[in-house]
């Protein structure tokens, strides 16, 4: 039997997971990542957290099949990472380096893109060869699988698909600069958003006025106590969300939509909602997508990181 | 040497031709499209055509590496047709049949994905790994290629990028049934279109009124000639396009968008226009995408035919 490690590099802490072949995870732990410094200490501390593992379980080196790990920003096919702001990176090739530093051969991915990887594997696209993932979580990512493979973008942005335009009349601006971004309605901070305007535009009565702050989940509560005003903004949400993942899938054409992140807990009546406006946009030909939630959580990007790894390097 | 065929089939004619393994055309034919009784002559008298030209030129069936076949609707990654409304097809697997009346392996492709694949090989997108291909014509169809491969989607309609939403409140519907598609303002019959509700919606003096009935020509025609009311539209089609061009690459991070169809015979002004409004609203991340025109013609889809059985079969 040959192992591996999936690693998901985030912000505050890195998750390392270590992978039998088949895919079993056997064990995993996390460490706090550095950012000081432009973020140089991280893949020695991933490296060496890595190497102690090793060392302490007495596997041998040559039954490690390699390393995979997702990172926060843009990565190309080939490794090179382009700029991660929240880490403080530049443009380098993240994979021959931490390759170097750890001693076996490294895949890399977007953080995003691996997460859709490990959901494919072993999650909510499990079976299928074509996958579009979506996470609704405080923005909006994505990940797509065609025949089995990331699609990672020539400028390893592929996916990208929370700043499609689906308002060209929106005035606020997005995170990434532009208006009318897709994140802007279907994300977590999105719903609440609407919420707020419908809120303001209106004398209505409302439960939604009790909290504050408002989160997503209370506007969901009211919509599940038969709340009005809660009700036409979760529809108004099904809406934006239904035609963005009908436009996607104009694009890709998936055996499945998956759906996670933070927003995705709402659970069924999140696809039940969505899906007629779904069935009103999208490409009739492209019309059999099903849909499905997401089932790893937070463990996708580490099975996802494995993955990468054991297609590239697994023979 | 090794040689192959890649064939174009459309309503009227399919187009034959026969490559050297380099990819350099040695011969081309057309033979009618007989879509008499369900279309059932059409893939005998493909392979007749094939095995005749096979015998008037001597060459050893063994230095066949196979065929290529793009078809005018939903085709999968295994060969499977899911209905040609042009031909009278209804479901089945097209490289299975033609192989057996061929005698030789075939690989099958949806027609606009197959020329995207021929741009890319030998056209516009020549040198790229990855590759968006818009064709502008009376509809607009496209093709994608990640890391060298067609994105053939799960049902054959992989890159329908033509009936993406780009207009939610359209009241006029799209040949397909849907309402605001891309291909309603973005085809050549899109800008007559907008031209018409333009003229409409004024009475400014145009030199569009001269024309009828109106084509795309004439529209860019006006433009160059300095009219303002076909300049506007021009712009209105612009950022449309541009819109819609983002989009695409939001999803796809391409190198290279690649312009063919009817439309893209006016040539750089068609780049130059759209650029600015798809700056607006690509992501930062895929921004360097490069806008470039097809240079292939009516050949795209030949070449792109062989190409996925080089792909398949030529080892």
């Amino acid at each position: 039997m040959k192992y591996g490690f999936g690693v998901d590099l985030g912000g505050t802490t890195v998750k390392i997971a270590y992978f039998d072949e088949t895919g079993t995870m056997l064990s995993k732990w996390e460490i706090p990542t550095v950012t000081d410094d432009g973020g140089k200490r991280i893949l020695p501390d991933i490296a060496a957290s890595i190497r102690q593992y090793i060392a302490q379980k007495t596997v041998e080196p040559a039954d490690i099949i390699g390393i995979g790990i997702g990172v926060p920003g843009p990565v190309n096919g080939r490794g090179v990472v382009n700029k991660c702001v929240n880490l403080g990176w530049g443009v380098f090739n993240i994979a021959d380096e931490l390759s170097a530093l750890a001693g076996f051969p490294v895949k890399a991915g977007n953080d995003a893109n691996v997460a859709a990887l490990g959901e494919y594997w072993k999650g909510g696209g499990k079976g299928c060869e074509n996958m579009v993932f979506v996470t609704l979580g405080t923005g909006v990512g994505g990940g797509i699988v065609v025949e089995g493979r990331l699609l990672h973008g020539a400028h390893g942005s592929g996916a990208e698909i929370g700043h499609m335009v689906l308002n060209r009349d929106e005035t606020e601006k997005c995170g990434c600069g532009k208006c009318g971004c897709v994140e802007q309605y279907c994300s977590a901070t999105g719903i609440v958003r609407l919420a707020r305007r419908a809120m303001a535009g209106t004398d209505e009565v409302s439960r939604l006025h009790r909290f504050d702050p408002l989160t997503c989940k209370d506007v969901f509560d009211c919509g599940k106590a038969g709340d009005p005003l809660a009700l036409r903004v979760l529809e108004q949400f099904y809406a934006y969300l239904g035609e963005f993942l009908a436009d996607v899938c104009n694009v890709v054409d998936p055996d499945v939509v998956v759906l996670g992140g933070g927003v995705s807990k709402a659970g069924q009546v999140l696809l039940d909602g969505t899906r007629p406006y779904f069935d009103q946009y999208v490409f009739h030909a492209a019309r059999d997508a099903r849909f499905a939630l997401a089932s790893l959580g937070n463990d996708a990007g580490a099975y996802g990181a494995f993955k990468l790894a054991l297609d590239a390097f697994g023979g």
